[in-house]
């Protein structure tokens, strides 16, 4: 058997997420279609990160095993001929037998854009969150630091979720959270071994609140101690969210 | 009676075009229905440039009149809250009594952008035209500089046009043309007095079969001759094609 990985680039607008849901538009549907006319047999994906309903991606990456014999730029035009025009292959992979798109993640990237102007901007509606109020950039920014390094992340996601009636962890440790401008884009760049449901949008959502003035950086960082009751801010909108990477410890080159 | 200029900004994608058509989404119909609600009276508006389906604009300018006595900002405001995302209005100026957003145009700006990478673009899938084949850029600036000044553009549009039935001149002065690469987009900018229908489309067809050898910049040339009987190319498609900009002798500041 082979094992092939997938970079992915995807608008996520018209659809449910990631994940398979029958009867809905998603990312896995068409692709698992694409691939089953591509290689002649059915394939279920892995993906890295499974993005929810309206998240995009830059840097998904997902694997699968296949029988076929065709050559990696063989099946990348395939796919690309046969995927809807929001959804593209970057690159296809060989990879070791080993290698698993969600288990040999060693972290992930992902991108939350805020369009700052005081019009809406017609050309980023759809991949930035309109935001023009006034935002206090140093209290987010001292928020933001309390972030790095190994949290409990249970109060950015959903209370009495999956994770706590299943007893996961809720435990994630954070490398890069940092804010940064372009020209009236804001964008938060945030990197760690994995996110929670929800994690990087109620992030955004409380640090929204820290900028606000609705919540100092004090009581943001009370939301990461062990079993705080401090409620985390709103979860902020899905389109400003991106995927923007996948990192392993074997380069995927 | 009031005479007021809107800077608009639309991605026409969704649109049958600029002009008001019964029954079918137009940049006309959705503005003249915001204006009647914000204003209290019904108007018809005057734009720069009748933009086709599909054609998108950073920088229409409309006008019209009105008795209302809200002041521009307020115009303005009423008017985003109420169009549909894909419309804005930048900017609400009062215009002296004489301005005519079509007939006061001394020049209107046009760029159309081709995406020349080799997968296609999920991001600019909208606003850029997929062409990754072999272009000879050389022979394409050879046949852009032709384009350059006062000529008869009669190949460029329908022939046996309305142009032709109500003889009206297909004379036009293009003041600039020219192709500039940013990454993998290589965008064509022309400026001219005005321009007849399909024109820069036709122009961006024709400019292609250059850049593929289907025409030498001869051929290209003897397009723009009086009486010409040389088939011009094909007409590019409309999502590539974006007005840029309107230049008036008065400055719309």
């Amino acid at each position: 058997m082979r094992n092939l990985a997938l970079a992915l680039e995807y608008e996520g607008t018209a659809y449910f997420g990631f994940g398979i849901q029958p009867g809905l538009p998603t990312i896995q549907g068409e692709l698992e279609r694409a691939l089953r006319t591509t290689l002649g047999h059915g394939v279920r994906v892995t993906p890295a990160g499974r993005t929810d309903a309206g998240v995009h991606a830059t840097g998904q990456v997902v694997s699968f095993r296949t029988e076929s014999k065709l050559d990696v730029a063989a099946v990348q035009r395939a796919l690309n001929a046969r995927l809807p025009a929001d959804i593209v292959v970057r690159r296809v992979i060989e990879v070791p037998e080993w290698f698993d798109a969600r288990r040999s993640a060693r972290s992930r990237r992902y991108r939350y854009s805020i369009w700052r102007g005081e019009q809406r901007n017609v050309w980023l509606r759809r991949t930035s969150y309109h935001f023009s109020g006034h935002l206090d950039l140093d209290a987010m920014r001292e928020a933001t630091e309390k972030l790095l390094g190994r949290h409990d992340f249970a109060a950015f996601t959903r209370k009495w979720g999956e994770e706590r009636r299943r007893r996961l962890s809720t435990v994630r440790t954070v490398f890069q959270a940092e804010w940064s401008n372009e020209g009236q884009l804001l964008h938060f760049d945030i990197a760690a071994d994995a996110f929670l449901r929800h994690m990087v949008r109620t992030i955004v959502g409380s640090l929204l609140w820290v900028g606000r003035g609705r919540l100092t950086p004090e009581q943001f960082g009370r939301l990461l101690e062990p079993g705080t009751t401090t409620l985390a801010g709103p979860t902020a909108p899905p389109h400003g969210l991106t995927l923007t990477g996948v990192d392993y410890n074997w380069e995927l080159t």
